[in-house]
Formats: C-alpha cells, sequence, structure tokens
C-alpha cells in the first residue's frame, strides 16, 4: 500500500499533513510526498516548507493519491504536468483524494465530472464548470473519489479512509493514538455555525488572498 | 509577535502543523520553524521531513514557544543546549506551550515544576518526576503555561490561544477558515472512549515504540 502526497508551490500545510499523520500510521502503508521536484516546497504563507522526498516521475502508481489544497492550487489545476501525472495515478490507483481546494485540481484533470465533491465553503462554486456537483458535506465519497471541505477536514475524511480499508478497529486506534477527541472551545467552524460577522470578514479575507496571490 | 516551533529528530508532524496552521493566522504573527541547524528535520515516522528556517541561536525571545512531541522527545528532554535554550526563550516569552509529549521536554527544562499538565494519555506518568501535577484535560493552562494533550489536541489549544491573544472573533474566523468543524465518523479519540480492546492494543504499540526507539 502506497500513499502519495502532492505538494506545489502555496499548499495549505494541515491539508497535507492532518491526515498524513493519520492514514500513514495505517499498517504496512508506505508514505510518499511527491512534488514536480523533489526537495522543499513552500506553504501558502512562505513560513514552512515540507520536503517531496520525490519526484512525481519517480511515484507513477500509488495506491492512495492524496491532493492538498491552498491557494496555490488555482495554478496547480492549470499545471499540466501535474495534470497528467494525476491521470496516470488516477488510473490505476485505489483512492483518489483531495482536501479543501485540492478538489479543483482533480477537477482540473477532469476527474470530478459527474461526480459528487466538496471543497472549501468558500470555493464550491469553482467545482461546477468541471462538471461536479459540490455539496456542503465535510468528507464525500464518490466511487473512488474521497474529497473532503476545509483544512482540518483532512483528518476525518483520513479516519473514514482507515476504516474502509482496515475495518473500525484500525481507524479507532489510530484515533486512539493521535487523541483525536476534538473539544474546539468555539462551535464557528462552518458558515452555517458562525456568526453572521466573522462569516463576512472571511469573505474579505479570501478576496485578499484571490486579490494577492492570484 | 514571534511564535518560534522548536522541531528536533522524531517529532509527530501533526503536533508541530496542526497547532502552526492556526496560530501563524494571527494577524500581525511572524511564525518560525526552528532546530539546532537550520535544515530539514525529520518526522517520527521517517517519512516526511520540515524544514527548520532558523538555527535556536537565531531565534531568541519568541512571543510563543511551541514544542510538539513525538518519540524524539525523550531524547529531546535530556538534550542540554535544546534545554538552554527553552529556558532563556521561557525567560522573556508571553506563552510558552506544548503538544503531546513535548510537555516533557519543558519538563525537562525545569519549567513544569509544580504546575498543572498535560501530555500524550500514555506519558501522563512520566510528568510526575519532574515535578508536574498530570491532568486529564485536552488543554491546560497554568499562568502562561499552555500544554495540550495527545497530537491533535494542539488545534485546540491554538484556538483558545487565538482567543486570549486577539479575541473570540479572532479565533472564530480562525476556525472558520480552517473549517475546524470535527465530525470524525468514530468516537475513540481518548481511553476513556474507546473499546477496551482498542486501548489495550494502543498500549502494546507504545510499548513497541519505547523499545524500538528509546
Amino acid at each position: 500500500m502506497q500513499i502519495a502526497i502532492l505538494l506545489y508551490d502555496r499548499f495549505t500545510s494541515l491539508d497535507a499533513v492532518g491526515p498524513f499523520e493519520l492514514l500513514s500510521r495505517l499498517p504496512g502503508a508506505e508514505t510518499v510526498f511527491v512534488s514536480k521536484q523533489p526537495g522543499p516546497v513552500r506553504n501558502d504563507q512562505g513560513n514552512l516548507a515540507l520536503v517531496a522526498d520525490r519526484a512525481i516521475t519517480e511515484v507513477t502508481a500509488p495506491d492512495i493519491v492524496l491532493v492538498p489544497g491552498g491557494p496555490g492550487s488555482r495554478q496547480a489545476m492549470h499545471d499540466e504536468t501535474l495534470l497528467d501525472w494525476l491521470r496516470a495515478a488516477d488510473a490505476t490507483s485505489t483512492w483518489t483524494t483531495s482536501v479543501c481546494t485540492g478538489s479543483l485540481v482533480l477537477a482540473g484533470a477532469g476527474l470530478l465530472d459527474g461526480r459528487r465533491a466538496t471543497s472549501h465553503w468558500l470555493a464550491l462554486d469553482d467545482l461546477v464548470p468541471y462538471g461536479a456537483e459540490p455539496t456542503g458535506e465535510r468528507v464525500v465519497f464518490d466511487g473512488k473519489y474521497v474529497t473532503a471541505a476545509g483544512v482540518s477536514s483532512g483528518i476525518d475524511m483520513a479516519l473514514h479512509l482507515l476504516g474502509r480499508i482496515a475495518g473500525d478497529d484500525v481507524a479507532r486506534t489510530v484515533q486512539l493514538m493521535t487523541e483525536y477527541d476534538p473539544q474546539p472551545p468555539y462551535d464557528a467552524g462552518s458558515p452555517e455555525k458562525a456568526p453572521e460577522p466573522v462569516v463576512a470578514f472571511s469573505r474579505t479575507l479570501a478576496d485578499e488572498v484571490s486579490t494577492a496571490k492570484g
């Protein structure tokens, strides 16, 4: 079982590392971070680089492909080198997955046409031109395509996948070892739950990101 | 506001990246990953390296210090170079924090003597020789010392800190932008909640880690 996590410039760190931390505990799994060139790949804020240990050309048939989101997804979704790799990997994958706006990269590769999928709540509409049917669910399974909502939702996606792949007790063991017993002090994690001024302010932040970074 | 996140060999990735993703969104904050030597630092499973952009000698007075956990904490907690840096940074910090067994490193530096603190559920007893009073809470504040339980709990800690530092609505905005609306498909995230066979098996996994890696 090989798990490949794709990195590209200006990805969001937790999109990748959240599900990585849980999925890579799958007994017998090999997890590898890949990018166009091996080496450090810097995140959306520029303050953290993760090392891609392998080039995408070296990892051609992973069992699980995971694409994180981030502002850089807006470029990655049009990068034919990445998209060709993604299509080829998808041809033999058991699971093709994304977190946050990573689903836009899957969509750009043509993999979500006619499928139910999700993304960051601010990006759901951007799936539509690619033939995907956006849903407000946190983790969406459509056949072997699994998409998760914004940033932190990849952790929940990983637990779902662990359960499907290895059974409920393996998933529960990973949940216990990572002590994933969430107790957020606020209940503002979705636009339906957050106070309206917080939602409105968050929309302006997203606009700033789009304007500043493309 | 400068936030320094300490990396050392065999840290647990999500311990660092979970709270990083949320805390670094604090308006005006500079977040920097540090280690004894700048450059890639590899995680507990050996399958991911994060880049420390700065040496600890270059970051001497951060406002927030965050120490992640991981099997390598058992060495880090006796590494006098790290401990000296931690004591010096703590002398001027506003918040000194840890996730998971990162609290053992704080304890090794003598910073938790007489304080309430937490750690990974399998490591709580290891705090006692250092004068700390372990608690089963997920996030523990004792003055400026903030410790979080295992791995994923650093995300909750970050929300608590954001609220204290910048107010509830900033914390809620970060929660919404990271879509932290947890919906785990299992309820096994603490030893009180997980089925007994899962708890028992998890204890054997921890023993294996201790035996294999010190």
